[in-house]
């Protein structure tokens, strides 16, 4: 499509029925690639390494995204100031050029610029309601949209400010079944969102497709229930974590650096695509661990649905169809959808469990651990915790 | 480094007892971000996608990669041939952008290029000596160096023919612990290597790296006990594969669709790095599965021994300590050595077994099911496969 | 304790505050040692090798059980009618030769004598209130008490009829934190217990104990709430079985000849006997799967709290001290508690997974397929099953 | 049959081509009913509990064992001296004891009696030849027969002595394919004891089926090819363990106390019982973890061959057909062979690996730590053991 084309909006292509599928998780995918730091999870590559960005950005659009977020994961000025961007770059700069990137992208093809409004670390330190929602506001000074919540309270917030904009709003959490930390249930949640303007809810982020799914209905159920209607959106995460508590994938002891064993397969990504669009859920994306191929999946498994196979297929035989021509006849007889439904595939991993117990002490929004660090925590306090994480154990 | 400056050859820095790093799988990852297809496998993107290829080298390069190899996998005549290659790219084609991108970007860094001489479809079809080493000469017209064979003649014969270039040959055999497919023992392959006239020689690919390690070492014995000597490399799957029979990963029911959840964590690589060091093993590298990251971790395990960390480091904390400033305390404890290094990680699929049994049904070099396919296995074929296959289970 | 001594009865005993052990699973026990034929699990051994009932009662006595059930599990009249017991034994005869047995080797300890009252065929297969009271009612005439209600109206109308014996009623459930299989809470069942004029309520059997304390607290919970007060017991199977639904492990796919691999440790059931404890039930048992030396388990736990420990105790040391003279220096270092409670003991399984997705085919009570069946199936019958089974998976 | 009726002796019934069916573990089943001590494992239960020997014993014999082992092992002085055992009974006692135990029960039918000898905690402290050579005397003063050893040359002394008696000696070792513990592989150690005067030989206890029957193979080509002619037998563990070492299952983490879900299922039995068979093993046994439903299975894969079921299959339906009347229909449809062989079953333990790295310090006979201990390890000792395994692990 050419650059300036007129695109049917998000809510025009909602409304017509059509399916929307979302992009994947950049700061985990960047991280591997060598341009995002894990821990802080800073978006300055868009400034420093832009064109990794937009090769990754590509990659998704190629993979049949319908929609290209913004990759400015974190870049409030207070995550910046405190999380080790040593670069010369502001947060304003980073937006700026992570949008740029974004648009020239989408316009390659057939998407949407979406750009995110992200969780601030000032909420947990019990900043005023005026505080938080002004700096949702200096976020949007360059664009609009969207989440990563996991108390609907900000959240509902954040929709506030972002509904002065004139803009659509999606507004997804990042909670499970059991609802958010305040222990507001999804229902609930997805009611205030939409209450509050919301045009699309959903979760992001956090917890696994199946787990994610299951959120969204709950959602859906609560909106329903009270006669309101909305659209639906669902972004889990690329790992199998049935395991997580509320607190999500963060509290694994895995998190976040090896959490390889539970990388989603392409066949796992397409029972997801049936499953939430079977429930409804027509906005379908993916969060960290996310990569361009499972996208991809989603598009092949909705195909018919959407009326055509993404870009990247060209490149991949469906249900394993490429294997037919392999040397080795039990390699070609892999070649069909029931094989690799049917399997379960081993961790090669036989010294390891296949589910781990969350950490987690039981603290909460306000209590004096949670406050946001200024500084690196000191050896010292280290020592602390790592005593204590030893007698959690 | 400028272009054009005179880097040392592989040998000089061998000799001089540096640590060099090899770079990772470029088939596997680029199957991930849409651009090869699983099954033919073939390098037609250095010609279509050639951005998204130089990505990819730039990253392990990046990433601490001291030899760019070029993307020319599987791209001898014979191969593209059969296998899928739609484009109207010959062959010399796509070698010889490979060979460009490769050079471009390892010039960007202090990098050698590598071009690589693949196994080929007609040794399996017992084709003559001298029809393979035909298809050899004609791969090396653009380039040289080497790689990947299962019977150590094959690799023979191409090692003789790569030596009348008059550059550096490394041959890397994909064996395991028990040796090649007609069973010579690792250690008399690699002296069978070395008196063909390499200069380099050791494993690549279808095993892990506590596998391919062990290998190594068995080579070693072997070229010694002989009063021989040479250089060691090692290049193994990013992948646990400890369940892995003598044909190594291929055979395994999850190659090459459902090998996620073996992929391995960096502190797996880091682990592997050292054991190879402190095996003998100089030229240490990667193959499918090896992501940036994966290699980064190389790097960052050698750093001592090597003088300095690679650029990618630069958003990277050692052994997890960019989560010192992590909001909550569970997850800054996890910022130390002792806690990834102790890590049993979690697959998170608990219905999952944590090792798989083999395919094979006994066949090899010669048998009529390897003939090589000149076309598409029909569906009747397939048909007959699968009941096969159900019967071997 | 000689024989015809006179005892504290059971309601004493709990009112007292005292702790209660009860004995183990006899069907699965006897069966493994040859007794008992699993699928019918027809009692008819207390008449047939009355020696080898006789002995594992003495076994669970030594082991510390304070109450002794009669092995009389099914032996109501239409379950020995069709459930293959091929002798001339009535269902009377072999109550009475099993309330002799447990009355013997009761009286060889300080221990009680608990008859049970079992689930029946005819409620499944819709017989009215009135028959099945008189099942019950012919049960009794020959002894006193107990359990296996998947239904708790089944329960009640047992209940009923126990209570006009006169003697103390305790009544079991099968169930889990789900509920009966009509839907009926814990809570509401327990309450439903009470009422009926049961004295000790609690479930059995069905699930493994964390379930199961589980489950017994919420029917404490429901009991409290409504202004009740009652006694509370426990008696979950010795498998592991988290991955039950609510129809309990008969569903699990390895029910009944593959649950070795979820045989519980003593560490497991120190660590039960203790969450029962804390949890306010006093009445603390096993079912199917417990052998004696998890009670004897039981015992040591509590022996604290009960003042004593188990005659079996004389061959055992608490925690593995009896390694502290191993011959091997690693062994020895087993020898302590810290050790047992942290370990998390392997299968030697690698190619099983660790959880399995139940079996069922949503039928409940009344359904064709539940009818009791007269006869064998037939191969015929068996072969629509396998096809059913197979399509199911 | 009758008491004193001629029964054909273990050599002719072997020359005959019968397949011997032994029985199976005493000490870990006798400690699981609460009459052996784990840690000394001493046999005073002979004298003290004759009827729960006596029990066991006869549920072997209904399960088809042709051999009944008189339940003496580590009844030697020296073990019986420094381990624990607080009666007052006398070696010669209980071996008195046990051997009449087992006439009794082996004359209930057509079974023999084995006296076994057992590995002697002097070898390990270095005593000479002829002390060694002494204490196996003793012990046959007053019964004849065989085994427990982890090096020939100990095994070789005992088949000296023994044949100085005139009876059948079958000598097994505890050794796994890599040889004993001096590395003598498993031909050359089965020659040897040939060699000694062996009339059978082969292997028990300390490994898995699987690896026993591995190991006998080896040592089968090892007589064959010196041109030898034995018998050979095999009595495994009755737990999975494929991730033991050369030690055996006593250096897994989880030995004795946490083995449970190795414990193996009936159909892994059979496919034991098979594959010893047609690896021209006739004489087929059990150890350590055996239960009497073992060795019926075993007996019931071999029945065909045996021409007989065993008694104890008037309890047991073959392959599952037990459940063909089972109220559930989806548990009727496991009435089948093909259900039972396929089945991978679950741990239900979904935190725990599926295998362990065995402990071992690299110490072997004459080390200083292995000297027998003759008081029980201190505290301040255990202490040292305590943090060198922390420091191991």
């Amino acid at each position: 499509m050419a650059p300036g084309a007129a695109k049917k909006s998000i809510l025009e292509r909602l409304d017509a029925g059509e399916v929307v599928l979302g992009d994947g998780g950049y700061v985990f995918e960047l991280e591997k690639r060598g341009y995002v730091k894990a821990g802080p999870y800073t978006p300055e590559a868009a400034s420093e390494y832009p064109e990794a960005v937009r090769q990754l950005h590509r990659e998704f659009l190629r993979a049949g995204a319908n929609v290209i977020q913004t990759f400015t994961f974190y870049a409030s000025d207070d995550k910046l100031e405190n999380r080790g961007n040593e670069q010369s770059f502001t947060g304003k700069q980073i937006n700026e050029a992570a949008c740029d990137l974004a648009r020239e992208v989408a316009d390659e093809g057939d998407a949407l610029v979406a750009g995110g409004v992200s969780q601030t670390p000032s909420y947990l330190s019990c900043k005023s309601e005026a505080e938080v929602k002004a700096i949702f506001m200096k976020q949007i000074e360059v664009f609009v949209q969207k989440n990563y919540f996991e108390h609907v309270e900000e959240a509902e917030w954040a929709v506030q400010v972002l509904k002065t904009t004139g803009k659509p709003v999606a507004a997804t959490l990042c909670i499970g079944p059991e609802g958010d930390l305040n222990g507001v249930s999804p229902g609930d949640c997805a009611l205030r969102l939409v209450k509050a303007g919301a045009d699309i809810v959903g979760v992001n982020c956090h917890f696994d497709p199946v787990t994610a799914v299951k959120t969204v209905k709950l959602m859906k159920e609560g909106v329903e229930k009270a006669g309101e209607k909305t659209h639906f959106m669902v972004q889990p995460l690329g790992y199998a974590t049935p395991d997580c508590n509320r607190q999500g994938f963060i509290d694994l002891p895995e998190f976040p650096f090896a959490l390889e064993p539970r990388v989603l397969t392409r066949w796992d990504m397409q029972k997801y695509a049936r499953e939430a669009y079977d429930a409804g859920i027509h906005y379908i994306g993916g969060c960290c661990g996310f990569q361009p191929y499972h996208t991809r999946a989603l598009a092949e498994e909705l195909a018919k649905e959407r009326g055509f196979l993404p870009a990247a297929s060209e490149k991949h035989g469906s249900w394993g169809s490429g294997l037919e021509m392999h040397t080795k006849p039990w390699v070609r007889a892999r070649a069909r959808r029931e094989y690799w439904e049917k399997l379960q595939p081993a961790s090669g991993r036989p010294f390891c469990p296949s589910m781990s117990v969350p950490d987690g002490w039981g603290v909460t929004k306000g209590d004096a651990e949670l406050m946001q660090q200024k500084e690196s925590t000191t050896q010292d306090e280290l020592k602390v915790l790592f005593d204590k994480s030893a007698t959690n154990q």
